[in-house]
């Protein structure tokens, strides 16, 4: 394996709420993500799932209330919560969970982008 | 949980070489660390080892060759594989591993920090 330069992959794509692999580690994926606008409503029944921001602005409208993330900071959603991810213009953030976190949980939108389809980059 | 500002959590200790815990999500720990200078070669027979720096450099010194990761950059030290992390003056990183993993693996020297003694801030 070869070092991993975080701003360089995200350099590779220019899709949003789409998330790409860049790494593994004990069976979790590390995966970044661009977004703008909002994502859906969903929860991850068994994951726990690890944000850290990079740059931009994303909030994770819970229903306890919304965690907003600024560059360099992080929250875990625990499994069974309910989200809706909600970001600024271009914001880039990174995501660590289970390989088997369906992106947006059991509800399947137009926006969902099956773990088949989360290529590695 | 409240949302965590990463660069605030390395404000609250100075000690090198000493993992604080910040987060813990699907039985896997995150924590910080400060280093300078050289740790000791060690591996984590059962746990892969993720690293991402935030401040400075940091070398994963291998068998098979150095891994120089400066801020920005990540590497996944697989288990099983001997490594030694050097830093430069005042270098902060991220680890992510599982919560069994010992600070230097089954060596245990004057620097290592048990993990009974890796306290959470």
């Amino acid at each position: 394996m070869k070092k991993i330069t975080i701003s360089e992959k995200f350099e590779l794509f220019t899709q949003e709420w789409s998330p790409k692999i860049i790494a593994e580690s004990n069976g979790q994926l590390v995966k970044i993500a661009k977004g703008s606008g909002e994502l859906v409503w969903h929860k991850h029944e068994n994951e726990d799932e690890l944000f850290i921001v990079f740059k931009g602005q994303l909030t994770l409208q819970l229903i306890s209330g919304d965690i907003v993330l600024n560059t360099g900071e992080m929250y875990v959603v625990p499994k069974g919560v309910e989200h809706c991810p909600r970001a600024e213009d271009d914001t880039h953030f990174m995501m660590i969970e289970p390989s088997s976190t369906a992106h947006t949980g059991e509800l399947k939108s137009e926006v969902t982008v099956s773990l088949e389809k989360q290529e590695w980059i």
